[in-house]
């Protein structure tokens, strides 16, 4: 690297083994993009939010490493994470005769970043990508661990595949036009990491929290590396989700089910997953598993980055039928990634007695 | 296996290995299922042609393995090989709702075994699906290696996934009830295993041409077993498609454009195979590789399957645009499968002229 600065995180995942660069004016620096393929084609999928910021950066950049270097923007937000946006991409590729050595760079948040790897999954069944996040939560999150998707009607993520990046380049830089409700959200994300496998990373981010709520680039840096280093542990240990991937699932049970039941784009993904820990949290707490005061210490976390700790009002029957789609599923039976003490996750069923109560518990009314 | 006449070829493909197995009344041998991962669900993925004659028997096999035996029906054709058909799958499964462990089985010509295929691999990021082909090009060919798809309307099997099935159950009985024409279509890929990888099959194949059109079982099941075996041990070397896999689309380039041309589903697959391998033929010997006497070896046998030797007329720049979007393509660059001396295959571009000129010499008038 030439930039010192720059922190990587190595993915190792045997032959689809890769890098997370984490550092200012990523975007800028050639040294970044070494050892990426090259090839005649790179095809940009972005949003409109997001390639009105940094298309022409990154562009420029590939200019130098391709001979055609194409542009989709697709509409942003969650609700048009669908098929029919997804074809935006095969439609871009195909009508300019893009060859499967054709590199896709996913530049957006976790939207772009779930639907340009499933895209470059499937085209031609399969074809380089690169993942240029620009969210917090995409850096610190769906940028790591293969996972790629789009949702369908009856349900989140429920179309995709497992398919890594070549690489993520994490530019903080991009963070700076960041609104800050979208940085609380990518908060959520860096908190479940203390909870399910580091409680000393849980104490640096309470005592960092002022600094990384103002976008402080060396906080920011640690939290990202550490979360994706955490990340990393755990995919690396199971990359097609058999069993421990899914703690990382922590809070995202009672959150898809937030997400889903108010219409996705209501709630942004890290507000669900936030308050989805709290009751996490509180059902682990109501299993015997962790004391009140842990649940008190996550619930006072979550309000103080900004993000919700009451749950919507919905039918409970509504709140069952929708948790019973979660892919964590198996025969009907929902299981939960619970606390079993401090820094440590584990996945079990719970009595619908018990979640109806921990639901109640956390309802605004 | 139950039944000692059952043929095994097992495929080696590391911890994605499976067997395909190949004999007559299949669906009703439960050994045939043996191991086979059991779970609450299944889906049988079938089309208004077969799952009429064949669902019931396969349901009532499965209902002794599965709690709930579902069935979606799909449009029978390539027409219907696109997401909007393939999102009935994912309805049907949604719909009531199927967890990552449901197991699709897939019964049906190459486009049912390549859609379910596909949606296997992307429901829930893979659920486990079992091929049960029931045309001839679909035992020797599409069940093999892992290559699942749907159409674009700017290409043929643009967007799919390499993903590997649990078993293959070739049940030779479903071949009675085969059209001729479907028949014939079949026996152009195995045709095809000769010229590229085997002389002595394509000697055997001539000899017993009577025997597969008169459907003698023995017949077709050496036929099938030598195909999947060369089709085996190709795909066990590439995967992926790095290189040498690239020879089992010998025609495929010249067939591809005849098929896309016409309009999918007006020229069988088969068809425009058997076509395309007597062109690629002909191309072999006008770069020097192969003799006139091979080139009409070829043309005479496909013939004689009831195949078309002649290509439809279409403009020769209609020809190079469809050609340029084939999968082989690089850079623009299309690359032909030739036969490089009888039994060995090799891939290499040819000058546009010398390829139009094998295009007019075998286009009818």
């Amino acid at each position: 690297m030439s930039n010192p600065s720059t922190l990587r995180v190595p993915i190792d995942l045997g032959d689809r083994s890769y890098d997370i660069l984490i550092g200012s004016g990523l975007l800028a620096d050639a040294a970044a993009f070494d050892g990426l393929p090259t090839s005649a084609d790179a095809l940009i999928v972005s949003n409109t939010v997001v390639a009105p910021l940094y298309a022409q950066r990154l562009a420029e950049r590939l200019a130098t490493r391709h001979r055609r270097v194409l542009q989709v923007v697709l509409p942003d937000g969650e609700a048009h994470k669908d098929w029919q946006t997804l074809n935006q991409v095969f439609d871009a590729l195909l009508g300019a005769g893009c060859d499967r050595k054709t590199v896709l760079y996913a530049l957006g948040g976790g939207v772009v970043g779930d639907m340009t790897g499933f895209a470059a999954a499937c085209y031609m069944r399969g074809v380089p990508f690169v993942q240029v996040p620009s969210t917090l939560l995409a850096q610190v999150d769906s940028s790591v661990g293969g996972k790629t998707a789009v949702n369908h009607p009856l349900g989140k993520n429920m179309i995709g595949a497992f398919y890594q990046p070549q690489r993520v380049l994490c530019d903080l830089d991009m963070l700076d036009t960041l609104p800050d409700r979208e940085l609380s959200a990518g908060l959520a994300e860096v908190i479940k990491y203390g909870p399910i496998a580091d409680m000393a990373f849980l104490d640096w981010i309470e005592a960092h929290l002022p600094a990384l709520m103002a976008r402080d680039k060396a906080a920011l840096a640690h939290a990202i590396r550490r979360s994706c280093e955490i990340k990393a542990w755990v995919v690396g240990l199971d990359e097609r989700e058999g069993g421990l991937r899914a703690i990382l699932n922590f809070g995202h049970t009672f959150g898809h089910a937030i997400e889903a039941g108010m219409g996705y784009g209501a709630w942004l993904h890290g507000e669900g997953v936030a308050c989805g820990m709290v009751l996490a949290a509180d059902l682990s707490a109501r299993l015997g598993l962790v004391d009140a005061a842990f649940v008190a210490r996550i619930e006072r976390l979550v309000a103080a980055a900004g993000l919700p700790v009451q749950a919507p009002a919905m039918p409970i029957e509504r709140w069952f039928e929708l948790m019973r789609v979660d892919k964590k599923a198996e025969g009907g039976e929902i299981r939960f990634v619970v606390i079993d003490g401090p820094g440590k996750a584990a996945m079990r069923p719970a009595p619908d007695a018990l979640v109806a109560e921990v639901i109640a518990a956390h309802t605004a009314r």
